[in-house]
């Protein structure tokens, strides 16, 4: 599977700069190796491989053309910089790629110094790249800054607000667009090659400088008017009138595949005096390998896979329904029984489940691009006319609407509900992918319900509870991957609010769980009972309100307890010890502790490995609960553990 | 000062329904009357009056020609609805406005069907009204929803978002810009009334939906130019095309001040069959009160004042600085002392300081307009090319960037200085303007460092702190409204990351205080003391990260501790409990309690009858004193409280 292509130019290439002693001509062909040696790496290491694909000749561009790392080249999300990573010093670890250890699937700072600015979220890179030109104008450097953004990127409003800003930057600030059609977009022309390049060549800049100068010198009214004739008159003829109302000099369309016309006019705009300048650049997402050009995602992210006929390598199949699947579902039967219950998604219909959803209740089903903000107040819009809006979003990009969940759904009290798919610790995407902070940001809010689903049934049932939920807010959270094989209710059922439930019943130990830790729970029970430690496991269910009775009760029958989140310090266990404290319980001592997601951002791996390091799997519950009680089999267990 | 204007026609009107009633002739009185009303209130009550002002004639031409409260108006900010609820059945409590159990500031569901949707924060009204569009159409409903938005909102990215999923409302929205040229805001045509006229009557309308059928029927190429076209020469005609590539209508400019006109213009805009619409409305914020019109900030937020003279009643002045004028102060000496050092605001020059900072260093502070998300990730671009970025947001706006400042900000560990004005409660603003939330979001996240100040003196220490804390992100936050008049330090010293002060030593009690209250911890102290208990104050400076060996000594040598924060659970307290859990100081018995913000969300007060309401002032601290020890002389004191 993995036979190493033969790639004669892309051997002699380490650095950009290798890169820049070749001739022009000669660029077709590294291209042609680049893409070669991208999908046998990723063939064998399997990752995102489709984006990567399309911006191979841009890759190789924008390095032949800039000066980096002088000049900062900043990709947006980052998950199309597999060839960038190639030929930025790091082809030697390509193959370690999303592993533990290895390399990270975005760009980032800490990796390399042609990695000036790091993403995986969205839509940020136009706002860096503006601080680095701004940074660099006001220190009198010299340096560009690029920023590479697809054209669903640009849905977000962060990117309109960096567009708002950009024109301080002058020529420091390029924008390339990619734009490969696979997302939601503001309309952008689609004009040819031939005309980009004419528009990007200094001939053409020299009197549109020159019309500008003139027109400045007008007086008030025919300036404006001067200026708006010249500008209609290169938006009739390029198309790209958004972004030259937002103050850009826009260039194309051009063929981001075309590695010999893309250094001309690259090289055009590094010289060109004037600016911010967005090049518009048309490329195919998988483009050059069949199989990713001929699917439907275009191979956006893949396991292994064999190269000749594309087929992934994933694994037996048949086991349990991802969460994800599960939720779909299961939203889908709410629709079908409430013809108020809606769905919305940003731009993640795929990673939401919500494909599924829209292809029974079209009309009911929303995707507004990457556009989190807008869609929880859109839902709230929604709501407060009384329909039943589902939003469904990873837990780690509602952060991106946290204002909107604050000011418009909490404060008003709006019964919007929030799927938050994702939570927790999420393997091979990193850190920036996880979604740690949920518990914390919401359970802070009044007004909200916030429960976490302990294994896919409980998922099925607080789907149901959440759209008959009409009094508030009221959010779920479950983690990225399967569910564990409980059969899932035919019929599902409303669960009490503020109501967790006893899953083991035992009398020194109680372990509240909170989500899908209550399977480690269940191991640390079995292994304390061979201890000698009788053990309750409760599902608490809700980390607000918080089942206080329970927990009362549970505090002061058992010996110690302790509380597992699948998040960051400030949620589920925070709330708890607020409680016993509130209560005075820990006024008469009470060997109470907190098992959360570690202080700090953890690098991909496996989930179970990052779950050890993060200390959350059942040894580190029963080594807490050996400590807590002060016995001296705890050594013999670390062991165990390490 | 407060004789009542003589308003024959306004006193007919109780209700939208009784303006409809009347003559479009009839109108021009009446706008004037509902401005002199409007006038003569605020200028007893304070309040918004510059804005409110600018739309008299908007509001009641929307009403007059909408079916409110079935058609949904939704006021954008909300600032400028002082006169629509004078004329939707609340003008008895108008001069209630911003106090104690008196009219919201604010539009506000809980007040009046005529609010369909309650704003406070920027920008979110297109997104809400795009709900109600949609409810009503799934819903096979009438109604339509109109949006009226400003130009310094429509610089937000969440404006931009939901412009661009508008089209599927068609002519149930309508997005009226009320352009009073006061803020930042995308570049927007600027012609006149009888164009825009012409543009929105049906004569206008009905051959360009023939143009567009037309359009639609050609083949592909043709079709994209012939839209093209005839977008364009509306585009130079009217000068709108930003929103028209978002796929409005736009309609515009119009006179916003000529109610007869605006009905007129409304009429054609409801009756329209092609949608959605966006009438760009020309206003003069100060409108018709010779004093607000001439001040530099149109008088948009005053106190009492006289009618006659505009003199507003700003009290005996002297008397501690501001907390924001501190801050600015501070940060213009490391600006100062520091090139590198640059100021960030979101369209908050005044609210923050940064007017002044600008006045003095004009090219290293930067106003990005209403764009939080876009300040933070500017910000740490600068940060990572060196620069040492100060981004001054409240704390109630910085939940709009709380993305950036996890993935762009902590995750890199960039050393972007977040400077939290209006941290806890704010008096009339209310519940959607108090900072309550940012130690919880906050505090959850690795690598951040996160401040309070307790007075002013040590605001300037903190300003200082930050500029020196190049190895990651850190925060201050600070109250609205002025120190406690302690002496300002000459030399700024730099304070140890991580460590508190003890500001008063006793034996018995330990009070943790985070922030301004600590005021009240010490007069707490005095009370404690005057009943023999012998009291420990600790100002603790950091909410992160903690000082734990203070606290570690403090939980153990007294026999009760409290912790007070101006802020929601989640924070301080909750680190402060976690770390007594995870230490296993708990086991033995620990009489800790923690003292916040309650979890509700509370109205608009005095700040001192709010923190009353919240149980924050001294006679609740002794309170929680007592009770967790089981003194009997609670009740005593509880009568104190009351």
């Amino acid at each position: 599977m993995s036979e190493r292509p033969v790639t004669p130019l892309l051997d002699q290439v380490h650095f950009p700069a290798d890169i820049r002693k070749l001739q022009k001509s000669e660029l077709p062909q590294l291209a042609d190796e680049l893409r070669a040696e991208m999908i046998s790496a990723v063939s064998t290491s399997g990752g995102h491989l489709g984006s990567g694909l399309g911006v191979v000749e841009l890759t190789i561009a924008i390095h032949y053309v800039f000066d980096t790392p002088n000049d900062k080249l900043i990709w947006d999300v980052g998950h199309q910089c597999y060839p960038h990573k190639i030929i930025t010093g790091r082809r030697d670890r390509i193959r370690t790629i999303r592993q533990g250890g290895g390399l990270s699937g975005f760009t980032k700072r800490a990796e390399s110094e042609y990695d000036p600015f790091g993403a995986a979220h969205s839509s940020t890179s136009i706002s860096a790249a503006l601080g680095f030109a701004i940074s660099n104008k006001l220190a009198h450097k010299p340096g560009r800054a690029i920023a590479v953004i697809g054209d669903g990127a640009m849905s977000a409003g962060m990117a309109y607000e960096a567009m708002n800003n950009a024109h301080e930057a002058g020529n420091r600030l390029i924008v390339i667009l990619n734009d490969n059609d696979m997302s939601i977009a503001p309309p952008v022309g689609s004009l040819r090659n031939s005309l980009a390049r004419l528009v990007s060549s200094r001939k053409y800049l020299a009197p549109r400088r020159l019309a500008q100068k003139l027109a400045r010198a007008m007086p008030g009214p025919l300036h404006r008017a001067a200026r708006k004739m010249e500008e209609y008159t290169r938006g009739w003829v390029t198309g790209g009138t958004l972004f030259e109302e937002l103050g850009f000099y826009y260039v194309g369309p051009v063929d981001g595949h075309n590695v010999e016309a893309l250094v001309e006019i690259l090289e055009n705009v590094r010289d060109a005096e004037e600016g911010p300048i967005l090049v518009h650049a048309v490329t195919k997402k998988g483009k050059g390998y069949g199989p990713a050009e001929n699917a439907a995602d275009k191979y956006h992210g893949v396991v292994k896979f064999d190269i000749v006929s594309g087929k992934q390598d994933k694994g037996p199949g048949g086991g349990p329904p991802a969460y994800t699947s599960v939720f779909a579902d299961a939203l889908k039967a709410e629709m079908a029984r409430d013809e108020k219950v809606v769905a919305i998604t940003a731009a993640m219909p795929s990673g939401t489940g919500l494909d599924k959803v829209e292809a029974a209740f079209p009309d009911r089903t929303f995707d507004v691009g990457i556009a989190e903000q807008h869609a929880v107040t859109f839902a709230a819009g929604l709501a407060a006319q009384g329909h039943r809006p589902f939003c469904a979003i990873y837990s780690t990009f509602l952060q991106r609407a946290y204002d909107q969940v604050v000011h418009d759904v909490a404060i008003q009290n709006l019964p919007v509900r929030f799927a938050l798919d994702r939570a927790g610790l999420v393997g091979a995407d990193g850190c920036t992918h996880a979604g740690s902070f949920d518990l914390a940001y919401l359970c802070t809010l009044p007004n909200f319900v916030v429960m976490a689903a302990a294994n896919e049934a409980e998922l099925v049932n607080m789907v149901h509870t959440m759209a008959l939920h009409d009094s508030g807010p009221i959010a779920v959270r479950y983690p990225r991957g399967n569910g564990r094989g409980v059969p899932l209710p035919v019929t599902p059922q409303a669960l009490e609010i503020g109501k967790g439930r006893i899953a083991r019943e035992g009398k020194t130990v109680a372990i509240l769980s909170l989500g899908t830790r209550l399977e480690e729970a269940e191991k640390a029970a079995d292994m304390l009972e061979a201890k000698g430690l009788s053990t309750t496991v409760a599902d608490m269910r809700f980390a607000k309100p918080l089942d206080e009775e329970l927990i009362r009760k549970l505090l002061t029958t058992h010996e110690v307890a302790v509380t597992i989140e699948e998040a960051a310090i400030g949620g589920f266990g925070a709330h708890v010890l607020t409680l016993a404290s509130d209560d005075g319980l820990i006024d008469a001592g009470l060997k109470l502790r907190t098992l959360r997601l570690p202080d700090s951002f953890q690098d991909q791996d496996s989930p179970q490995r990052q779950y050890d390091e993060a200390g959350l799997n059942a040894p580190h519950i029963v080594e807490t609960v050996l400590k807590a009680l002060r016995r001296n089999d705890i050594d013999a267990d670390a062991g165990a553990i390490a």
